[in-house]
């Protein structure tokens, strides 16, 4: 069976930052798009995609409140209304791939995900899995899904993409993000910000201590991300977070090149 | 906990037929809507919408054989380009549904179903029942499912609709047509055909006696959606097949009345 790897792109990448319009980041995706499609007519992987969300979800799960779970029925008009705006996202990055070639299909979670207190307790995969295994590339996203103790909640792609990784026991995990990995020190503020090649459940003390010396966040509001993918390296599954926006780096990344971004391994 | 009902639009009633373009009927969709907004706001009833594909799934379904199951790989471009089609559709009614206030939500049957030689053997309801009972409208769709035996292949929403019945164990079904309901013989070529009030498995082979006899297939077409109603029936889960083109009959239907088309039952 050929290497299975899993995607994600994140909203900030394929989406325009607005608090008013949610519209696509035309340019980004298309070029994404063609890095991924001459990827695969270089070399054969299965390839599942999840992508974030930008203003397409932030905006209306915000106004809702959706991220504090239910506590009145407004905000199930919050729920029809986030998942539809995330659906016409989905609808045009599916509608990019296959412009491209590329065999994509929606891939929708509420429809079979249940998250307890944010966090994922159930997603069937035997469907999932048969749509790699006959080469065609789901496309997921961040959604509004049910959850057991708060009604209901968001499921992040950042979530989404270790969950999945491990159940389907994926090869690979890239995440194609608008930085160019993780720096130990706040590049925005400090000028000697280094990028760090690797992070590792040991070093990530020395990283998080350093951080805290400079009264920064070094992870630069990636702690739960980071923190997902650490866990997921104890399993073998490495990650590496890279840039989206410098061309030609995700076309690397998925022909199996390391060192462009910042690496996450056991 | 409020009565259930399945709700089928047929593909013919909510889009224009035409081979060339697909096209969604904006003023039968648009009138139907209001009638289900109405209802709910009169009565309160838990509501799950199954809508047909029309020229939106039937053409690329032809185009790429996919009713003959998976033969070469060329075909997975047509289940890509299928269901693509039928998330446009399903996006519209969506849209249709929540501009008359109603917290409808995509429900995309690939993501979860199987089929095997086109029955279904694996659709899992637990989000879909949590949705249900927090009064969302979930919108499924007649798509392009995985097949056990035949790689991909067509879920009809006819057929969804009576499993989800029985999964669901639904009070009603509702079938909105382009008919009447089910004549004793072809109105098209028999000025003398009648309505039939009511099938039951009993009546139902006089009915095909009397076809037989003028070699017509009283069924018009609905032979096999007619016998798994019959065969929902018998599970105490009445269906009634109505015109969704004559206005207010989809409402009265919903509120409850019966012999408004044909009724089938045990």
């Amino acid at each position: 069976m050929p290497e299975l790897i899993i995607l994600k792109l994140g909203g900030s990448v394929i989406t325009k930052k607005s608090e008013e319009k949610a519209e696509v980041n035309e340019e980004n995706l298309k070029r994404l798009v063609r890095e991924i499609a001459e990827a695969r007519r270089e070399n054969n992987f299965r390839l599942m995609v999840v992508h974030g969300a930008g203003p397409f979800g932030h905006v209306p799960a915000k106004k809702y409140g959706l991220d504090r779970g239910l506590r009145d029925d407004t905000q199930l008009e919050g729920f029809s209304a986030t998942h539809q705006s995330m659906e016409r996202l989905n609808f045009s990055v599916v509608d990019f791939l296959r412009k491209e070639g590329i065999n994509a299909i929606a891939y929708q979670p509420s429809t079979l995900g249940i998250l307890k207190d944010k966090g994922l307790i159930y997603f069937p995969t035997e469907v999932l899995e048969k749509l790699l295994d006959m080469n065609m590339v789901p496309v997921a996203y961040g959604d509004v899904l049910v959850d057991e103790k708060t009604g209901i909640n968001i499921l992040s792609g950042d979530h989404l993409v270790p969950y999945l990784a491990r159940k389907l026991k994926a090869d690979r995990v890239v995440i194609a993000t608008d930085v160019h990995g993780i720096f130990n020190l706040d590049p925005k503020k400090y000028k000697d910000a280094e990028l760090i090649k690797e992070i590792t459940s040991e070093n990530v003390k020395l990283i998080r201590e350093i951080g805290t010396s400079k009264r920064t966040d070094v992870t630069g509001g990636m702690e739960r991300k980071l923190n997902e993918l650490l866990n997921l390296a104890k399993y073998g599954i490495e990650s590496e977070i890279i840039s989206a926006l410098k061309p030609g780096i995700l076309k690397r990344a998925l022909l199996g090149e390391k060192g462009l971004g910042t690496l996450i391994k056991k």
